[in-house]
């Protein structure tokens, strides 16, 4: 639901808002859970060195989010799932809190996949660090030139990059680590998530 | 590129995102012009009443117009055709002039589709009104249920309408007219904007 | 009511406002509606290189509209026709459609009174081409120095230009056209519009 | 420049506006200033619930004045005398501060003519304590009906007033003293503050 | 509780905050009232140019007042007396108002210590002229390096200075008169200003 | 520097406001670096149901914070550590990176100490849990009644609670874990957080 269109280092500039539709479909299609359009931008400022970054000023975005919520209660929708597929978008949290406070009865969940126990569990499993534009990010449907085989030494960050510090550090723009993992792995983050994603969607 | 998330009455509630997206990719073929991901809500406050409508306040499109054209012209982007597909995103053309006086060199088109030259010329040719969600939206990618085979009586408004005054008023959510057109009249159609579309994309 | 303080050529700067005030204090004296005191000012970014256009902001003058909307609806008003002398003021539209949503029982009408159908009938049967500062705007009262005789070739736009290209491309301001027309047409112009607001007016 | 459209009294709706635009065109007259086209809304949200008082938030005005100062800067002015009408309106003082800091090389002066020292120096003169909608306003061009002979005494008032509160306790929206004063005493504030202006209108 | 972080020539940079913070200490120890932490930020576009000058904009400021009384107001408060330390924060009266309209059976008090009556009565009888950064501000918990003997002459100024003219016109901060004044005298003001406060605390 | 007033169980309402004050005064007193007056205030709506709760929107915050910066900067300032200690104001992060694009030359840096890998290590040493009002934040200057000795259950919570419901899930305030820890402990999480800090003021 929650996408932004910014760099990934080797993969689709639409990376963050293509895992968490992907995800939505397939929870659509096991519980006929209504799938809103992608917000195909998010909160990127610390990209927009990269080309192809398109970012929303952090009020734009969380007006944004508001205005779907806000537009779908008046409709009489009561259950939210925000599936979040970027990192930057977190702050739409607060704004949700807010709303919670304005609109009864409403039920909100929030999910972020790349940083859900599941992700944690199966990363140590496989001793793989996840990390922005590297293997956790590698999907099929998500790659879309050819990845290096041999990962990527972590640039070491203290404190906030300007975006043009950010490209300078980071180069191709993955933050470091693997570039790809065993389809097999990225299968399992896939079904781990969808199936938080369904127990969530019983909004209990 | 610009297109809204609201009732078309028997069309797709993203009729106003796909039409601009489809002429937008058939630009892009021809011309390798660079298609940003879709804007897939608008401001559409009278259909609020309608489900599925999700509007976005004045204020939060524009802004985000904003954001999308800063985002890239920072990374030397200068050209920039604003497909239209939703007349209530209208308004975003007085934010692009405001942005026109501050960022230097940008050339900037907008293109409203339905309420173009061309368009005005085929629906005089063939004697058939435009208007939302009657036949000329209704290209075979639009459509997701049957089109009634009787056309509708446009009811008569005047003043501008609540949403739920709207929906009273509009019913099914066309504003009248035919629903459908021979395919060859849609083609006809595309084909028109499309020329527009390119003519536009030589910025001269 | 809705008017501008901006460039036309060869006459008043505010001419968006006197326009509609003349029409408004015509139909006041002959119904009694009460008459708010003019906004002087509306959204003309494109005008900004032209010495005397003050422009709104897209976001201030929508504000300021809701505000004046909201005043008066406090105080048991319900039914406000808006006669707007100024293209680039149309935004206001979708706030208002926003505050019908939030507003319960408020009319609200908006007249344009250059655009409407009334216009363009008569401006047909003279084969005269309404404009920006052109005859049809040239009333007794909105000029303030002697119209040139003969008309002007308007410049060919094609895409939204800044306010410098405008003032460039459009020279004296006008956006060609002759400069002005017999006052019987635009008597005829102005009891067309004053007949349209006081039917307007019966909130029907 | 900037006045307001709220409830004085037996005086004009508009008397926070027509007496700084009195004072303009008379200083005008003498010294060729241009004047703006009236600001004819202030912020006026204590006296709401007065009919015909049309408040403007206090961003909404601030912001308008902005857009002001910004459109003629852009052109090329410099030197800016605000001629305020109304004590809401003060609140620009701080966002105009905030200009200077942005716009090099612009003078900016603001005049209150009622809280002036000249008016201090007059009004103890004849003994006459200046309020809202007292003798002090009561020019001959913002009468609008017969005054009052006898004077009001002005109601305790302690903290801030909701506005159904400021028209319980106020009744005819006079804050108290006498309703008139010979028109010599008018005359003599009126050349007071006209000098004031011009004295002002030196930048010096 | 509102304060300001900004230059006072020889005397905290937080003096604005910690004047109306006794008085509120010194208040509550009589009657109890709560007191809610200070707000160590003001509106001080104009002393920008002084190191240690932390200003909010107007917008930041008055939106961050509506948020504490409606934090509080949700939560059942209803009175609230708001001690301001700082001309510039006077704004958020108009904000104030605004929210009197909006959250029914609400009791505000606004109480500027430095402008009171009881001030100017003080000032009048020892012949001090109150003043910005002056003796009427140098308590002995706002002194952090020895005051001079001599006063200073209060430049002349005239209209609205930008943050770099105000500090090239006023040196080291002080707007003049006397940097000093018997402790006695202070004492009084303190006193004064309590006496005041204790009586706005009763809300009748 | 960034704090809050919200409910923190049986601690300080200001317990967000005073642990990074007191890591800032002791680091400051090492390295002599500038503290800022602290931010008493922060994002949390969802605890707005506790009195003594004073949360700013998210809009007003991030402001807040930007003006903070800006004032700073223009000064000369080039190096800002930001110590937060409320997991609310997480969102000024996204603010702060796009002020990086524009005010260049700045260096950032955030520390939220409780999130701290330092706190991490030494919570799972000891074995304990932190949360929000639990014994990470039970220091000696953030109690103000007597903690309970034994602990609490924390409750299951799934999804964005409203205010409302928070209070009624969450009880005393505390999210659980036990209510204390030894000094010993709590000293050990000061230092450590301490020591990142100074490596943090390094700016390297």
């Amino acid at each position: 639901m929650l996408g932004a269109c910014e760099q990934h280092g080797y993969l689709s500039l639409l990376t963050d808002a293509k895992i968490p539709l992907a995800l939505a479909d397939a929870a659509s299609q096991q519980t006929n859970t209504l799938v809103a359009p992608p917000v195909n931008f998010g909160a990127s400022p610390y990209f927009l060195a990269y080309p192809g970054t398109l970012s929303l000023r952090l009020n734009t975005f969380v007006d944004l989010v508001e205005d779907l919520v806000r537009s779908a209660y008046g409709q009489g929708f009561r259950r939210f799932l925000f599936l979040n597929g970027h990192g930057g978008n977190d702050s739409a949290r607060v704004r949700l809190y807010e709303l919670a406070n304005q609109l009864p009865g409403m039920h909100l969940a929030w999910y972020a996949w790349w940083a859900s126990h599941s992700v944690e569990i199966i990363a140590q499993k496989y001793e793989l660090k996840p990390s922005h534009g590297n293997w956790l990010e590698a999907f099929t449907f998500t790659q879309v030139v050819e990845l290096p085989d041999e990962g990527k030494v972590p640039p070491p960050v203290r404190g906030l990059l300007s975006a043009e510090e950010a490209r300078h550090v980071y180069g191709d723009g993955s933050f470091g680590g693997p570039y790809k993992a065993d389809k097999a792995i990225l299968d399992e983050v896939f079904a781990a998530c969808l199936s938080d994603i369904l127990q969530l969607l019983q909004f209990e």
